[in-house]
């Protein structure tokens, strides 16, 4: 792990090519360190200048009069690398460079960054960009503002990484307008060395951070992303901090036409979406949602569960709420009678006493206080929305003190909406200034919420491991696939990639290649009626349209009649094509159809879908997506998952399906993939779920091998 | 059609209740009429006051020296009626009450409500509310301010129709806050006479409104709503208006819980979503979403197409954009090799100059101005998102303008994003000035187009009728549905609702009701094998749980023996039924499953259900709604509608599904339950669809008879 201390806390900072020239990166960076209050000594750094703002500046890193902990790099990119390890020879445990013309220019720009980030490397040197917009810490004992950006945001308890260094000025201007306070703010450029996952591993202990938030653009690494994010999302207590996510690229056009159905459908959004759920990371797809949310997390406790109350002085907007708290997955809480019965106390007889709470458009802050009172201690609310319309009698400013009260009276979550802009902001006001989260619409609130009861959820999950099965047979397994590996085949028909799911005890049907009438006979006699056959070619691509596949054959009768028929139809539609023999298969009964599959990512590794299979599987894309190792849990979620679910659970009349069955299969492919790196692709379509205690049997499967693409 | 003018436009105005108490209701719509103006003669009426805000003032209604057009009622609501009738006899011809204390409060005020209507509809006096907030002209000719709201809205073309009177207020707020002008604003209280539908009407022909928003809780009615919508929705050029609207409530809880297919998935949210796609209603979730809305059709003309171009100086906010432009359903314009030309003659290499268009985050106002215009004048691009973030060197103001020369430049919409909220300020100003909308979020803006993109399809889809066949035999129809209201009963079995679907020329499969082996054998032989046997019985709910129901039946041997089997089955397990004989049907084929339900609702008449059918129809949910009657494109529109959609085209080698004969059994249907009021419930599941050419088959059906629940 990487010690980013000398980035963010340095007790000396060299700016080399800090400048006086009026609206150079080289004089606002200089100046938001200087003004800034910067706590430790600046070394500005260029061979043309005396001073700058009144600082004594020094020709050449060599100059400067004593070692320093970090470097800020703001000179033109071909110059970097030398400058750095002249840097590196002074101390500097730590440098941002803020130039472009790296890797985002390709050719010599990808060998520059190559050159930097080996250099950092060597010398242990936590280096942040390079193109970026620079790194800010609020902290009062270091007060780092080494960015170019519009002065310095205020100090608060939130954190934002992002990668894209130009949307970093507008987020820096939107908390301006919005009152948002950051602990640390960091551009991460191109990341040639310092990445996310070293941020995210840096701010879970920082102690000035309570949430994290991210823009990104790409992930460096999958796996042990998902890893460091669930340790900072699901620690316990204040060692636990909620991360919320903006990915962006979602609908690249790029997407590789895929040769299988797993392929066509994980594209790579579906990938990050899997990895953002297996992280606990709170994934939005909105700027506005990020702030919001933002200002959720950092104010207020988390709720205990999705019971929400609304109190409004407005029946339509109290509606408009219930909507949207439904809409994104909360509860509307039913009130205790003793609640009821403190409200009709307090309220007028035209109030509505149940929720949504309605104390009526000329409610004082008087009835508010009441009906908050009232409400939040209500043992079966979790949470609650305080809705305000600016009525002729309303107390906007006096209401709004006794929401804060009502806050801090109270453990659980409040949140505002006072609606309106100017007649209300002397409301507003008084609620920010007592860090009572105010949301400008009803629906932002019921989202905050509810996203707050996701994380409840995420963080009081049950905890499982990855299951490792131990009664499989590993080296059955990888003979077949070095067996087919041997030929320099990438292509595993049904026949040996069965052969490999046995060895995995995925339930697979009796099969065996027969070559001859006689020996289909003996095997259909072995493994008992009713069989399928299906001819087995590597030239032959789709059987069916060759009359190469028979089912429901259920006597030697009728197997021998269909074989011959197979025969006949073969030599006619299908001349040159070589046959290996006909797979004899015990036909299986017909269940729910359903769909696993597997394609390696490149960057991320083995990726598993699972889902509705059969016709349905790509019209209706009722998938999910998992990196693999899946844990237990991230397998029963899975199958929950999926818009048909509700076919899997007990469902009009009919017994509920065999979930167990099925994420053991979703495990036990885990297990393989992670074993056989050369398995590229893998698809099971269908597997037929049965009643529950009658378990799963993959019906048709293959195995592609080779590098992932 | 009630005449609004004398609400709208009164040439003199009697204000019943007017009271010189500060805080008062009475005071606050006094002052808000005298103090915005009213262009008319104002007569304010109270007993107690000489004078009000130095208006002299009479003690009743007989006094007031002269007759008037328009009478505001503020005073308590059981001396309405005798007031509004002393109106009347003065020549009033509209009247707005503004008093609460009517239906809303149940009991005496239900009847106080239906007194005030009656005297209305008598008098042909156009009433507003009761128990509403009051009515808004902005207009200059006009400005009335017959409101309590705080002050008067600035002028604008946007008319606002809200069914609560507290959401008023704070819309009014929002709008200050915001600089949004409205034409008309009318709080329609309990719509005890004037309702949507008339107002809607109205605003159809006023010239100072361009847009209407609407948030509504219910509706009066459904299928003459649609009518009158729609032609305001889809007139010519300047006769057509856009209606955005909220409707609330959508997850109420009291869903009756439905005996049917139709009634469990008909929540009434789904009927008023068809009623607006019916009427061609932007219907939005939230309030953020009426205003965005509003800003862009108000300001902007409607995109050719859902070609949009980006033009930004940050790539993450341009990825961000794209993202959300594809996710509302734009396509991002492909720029055509003379406008990728025209941009590298003026932007620097390292821009990029494929949509979206990178200007860099060094640009200065001339770069977006040469991006701009090489851009939006591109034959390949219907509309144009700009996108600013405030960089160090950014001209916010200047770029500002040159954003609004070039939206007046063009015909195409541009709409505008500049990223923050401090620094981006006065460029924000100047865009707001210049009626070139601004969006405070790419996302917003990104949806606004794509709903203007949506209503351009609305306003170009061919126009098609409510076709009427007339190769059917309603009277056959008729006399089966006499005979079983003759027998008294609500429920008819399959046989029977295929007779009524055969006169309806529905294609059904050849059924008949035998009594002995016989008349089966008989029969089979008729339609030729293979057969299916289903036990006819009211007594039995559940066939194939008593071994009712035998399929595949190949041969007459095959069907005797299921005929014994099926005898001997009902005597063990059904003992006590009254079996009326066994229906004989020829088996169809298997197709793609799809239903076809119809639910009648008390209020909207019957609403037809068209989805996936089958085992997927309640798990999956894939329905689509429609109010009858449904013309051609409506019917093929819910047939595009349904997440199944792919399948049904042409389908991974497979050939489309019989599509016009899918849509022809939707249209007949919907025919049948217009002609039969006394169908309440009405559903074929399955439906088979098969290839195109062959046709579809209605396998199972029932109707139920009765009055709409």
């Amino acid at each position: 792990m990487k010690d980013l201390n000398a980035i963010f806390s340095p007790s000396s900072i060299a700016v080399i090519g800090a400048s006086s020239r009026e609206g150079s990166v080289g004089q606002s960076i200089f100046r938001n360190l200087l003004y800034g209050r910067y706590t430790g000594v600046l070394y500005p750094v260029n061979p043309k200048a005396r001073s700058i703002n009144g600082v004594r500046c020094y020709p050449t890193v060599a100059e400067v009069p004593d070692p320093f902990d970090l470097a800020i790099l703001i000179i033109p990119a071909p110059a970097c690398p030398q400058t750095l390890r002249e840097c590196v020879a002074r101390g500097a445990k730590g440098a941002v460079i803020i130039s472009a013309g790296f890797k985002e220019i390709g050719g010599e720009g990808v060998a520059l960054e190559e050159e930097v980030k080996a250099v950092a490397r060597e010398a242990g040197v936590a280096l942040v960009g390079p193109n970026c917009l620079g790194v800010i810490n609020t902290d009062p004992a270091a007060r780092v503002n080494a960015s170019f950006a519009v002065g310095m945001p205020a100090p608060g308890s939130i954190a934002f990484i992002s990668q894209s260094g130009a949307l970093c000025t507008s987020v820096l201007d939107y908390a301006k307008g919005l009152d948002f306070g950051f602990s640390k703010f960091i551009s991460i450029g191109n990341k040639a060395d310092v990445n996310e996952l070293d941020l995210l591993r840096y701010l879970h202990h920082d102690p000035e951070t309570r949430v994290i938030l991210m823009y990104l653009e790409d992930l460096a690494n999958g796996y042990e992303f998902i890893q460091a994010a669930r340790a900072i999302t699901s620690g316990e207590g204040e060692d636990r901090k909620p991360i919320i996510a903006i990915k962006s690229g979602t609908t690249a056009q790029g997407a590789k036409a895929a040769s299988s159905h797993t392929g066509s459908l994980a594209s790579s959004d579906e990938v990050y979406d899997a990895i953002f759920t297996q992280a606990g990371i709170l994934r939005v797809e909105r700027i506005e949602d990020l702030f919001d949310l933002a200002l959720g997390f950092s104010q207020q406790p988390l709720p205990r569960g999705r019971r929400v109350a609304i109190v409004t002085n407005a029946g339509g907007p109290g509606i408009m709420a219930t909507d949207a708290c439904i809409r994104y997955g909360l509860e509307l809480a039913h009130l205790e009678e003793a609640t009821v019965a403190e409200l009709k106390r307090h309220l007028p007889p035209t109030s509505n006493f149940n929720n949504p709470v309605d104390v009526i458009g000329d409610a004082k802050a008087d009835r508010y206080e009441a009906a908050l009172n009232a409400v939040i201690h209500d043992p079966g609310v979790d949470g609650l929305i305080v809705i305000l319309t600016p009525q002729s009698m309303t107390e906007v400013t006096e209401t709004a003190r006794k929401v804060v009260e009502a806050e801090k009276a109270s453990d659980k979550p409040v949140l505002a909406n006072f609606m309106g802009i100017v007649d209300v902001s002397a409301g507003v006001e008084v609620l920010k200034q007592h860090d009572v989260p105010h949301f400008m619409f009803p629906e932002s609130a019921a989202k905050t919420l509810a996203a707050m009861v996701r994380y409840t959820e995420w963080c009081n999950r049950p905890r499982t491991t990855v299951m490792l099965f131990q009664d499989l047979d590993r080296e059955a397994a990888g003979k077949a696939i070095a067996a087919a590996e041997g030929e320099g085949r990438s292509h595993m028909p049904e026949l040996e990639a069965l052969e490999v799911f046995r060895a995995y005890r995925l339930p697979t049907l009796p099969s065996r290649l027969a070559t001859t009438a006689d020996e289909a006979l003996e095997a259909a006699e072995g493994m008992g009626y009713p069989v399928v056959l299906k001819v087995v070619s590597a030239d032959i691509v789709h059987k069916l349209d060759v009359g190469g596949v028979a089912v429901g054959l259920e006597n030697p009768t009728e197997m021998l009649n269909a074989w011959i028929k197979m025969q006949k139809s073969l030599k006619e539609k299908a001349p040159g094509a070589r046959v290996l023999g006909i797979n004899v298969q015990k036909m299986a009964p017909k269940g729910l159809e359903m769909i696993v599959g597997v394609n390696r990512n490149p960057k991320f590794g083995p990726v598993l879908m699972f889902g509705l299979g059969g016709t349905y599987v790509e019209a209706l894309q009722d998938v999910t997506f998992r990196l693999c190792p899946i844990r237990e849990l991230g397998a029963h979620h899975m199958i929950e998952q999926i818009r048909a679910s509700r076919i899997l659970g007990p469902f009009r009349g009919k017994r509920a399906k065999d979930k167990r069955a099925m994420a053991e299969i979703i495990m036990r492919t885990s297990q393989l993939v992670m074993d056989f790196p050369q398995i590229r692709e893998l698809d099971m379509n269908p597997v037929f779920l049965y009643e529950e205690g009658e378990g799963a049997m993959v019906a048709d499967a293959r195995i592609i091998l080779g590098p992932a693409e």
